[in-house]
């Protein structure tokens, strides 16, 4: 399957547009300091997350984003760059989310997404169930994250 | 088992404190427009997380928190009140999330987590593998969202 620049899905696509194997590539976000104790502090204040010299003595050894918020910048690059702006209905869930290593600042994280299973709604015609694998990379090339997501879009002419 | 209030769990308990079965209940977080849109905005900018005037025009009705803003804000609730702050490791990941009903301006949100399973590590012997239900609950006590969280706790004396 093509490996399709971010840019060149989304948008304004349909269910019809999302096809099993096919894989699309984002551009990067660069993880600061400031904003993991940021978004730390609000969400998720444990030490690790919020307090770079405390956080040397932990198994960490150094500060590494809160696994939330590394979800939140890749559903920002999602956003941005795959869903469609026209068709994304929502999405009912995520299963197996993994974090697979620790997220630091400096890091530069893109996605990638895998389209694994297209459905037709069968009691809403109108729809499709599209479930793909989100993975989110380092510089590196390195997993940090990964996830099965369901996505709810509309059909061409719904 | 008890049903536990969060201010009794959490804090200096170890892997052994964490009993299958047990259920623990949180204080609530006050959900605001503000915070959904400040959210929405940086991390999950689609039309019905940001745009209290159009999100009216879409299936939702009106504004509603993106779930990535909904697993932040329980992840506060079960920071400060269920994670030990000197046992909990860090959690490899969740699973079966679902984002059930909307959340929306003025929500009262809670926390009700179930210890589903608690395993020793073999190959850590320190440690052992907290399973838990983390149910988040509005004020009319409706679940709103659910995973199964995994934590990596530390053993009493490790």
């Amino acid at each position: 399957m093509p490996n399709l620049p971010f840019d060149a899905a989304g948008g304004d696509q349909c269910f019809e547009d999302f096809v099993p194997g096919s894989v699309r590539t984002s551009g990067t976000v660069l993880v600061t300091e400031e904003e993991i104790i940021e978004f730390a502090r609000r969400y998720d204040p444990q030490v690790f997350h919020t307090d770079p010299v405390a956080a040397r003595k932990t198994v960490y050894g150094g500060l590494v984003a809160s696994g939330w918020h590394t979800a939140a910048m890749a559903m920002r690059l999602i956003v941005q760059n795959y869903l469609s702006h026209v068709a994304s209905v929502g999405s009912p869930g995520v299963d197996e989310v993994r974090w697979l290593k620790p997220v630091r600042p400096g890091d530069r994280l893109s996605v990638r997404v895998t389209v694994l299973e297209a459905r037709r709604s069968e009691s809403k015609p109108d729809r499709g169930l599209v479930r793909s694998l989100v993975e989110v990379l380092n510089q590196d090339g390195v997993v940090v994250m990964s996830f099965k997501g369901v996505n709810i879009v509309l059909c061409r002419n719904h």
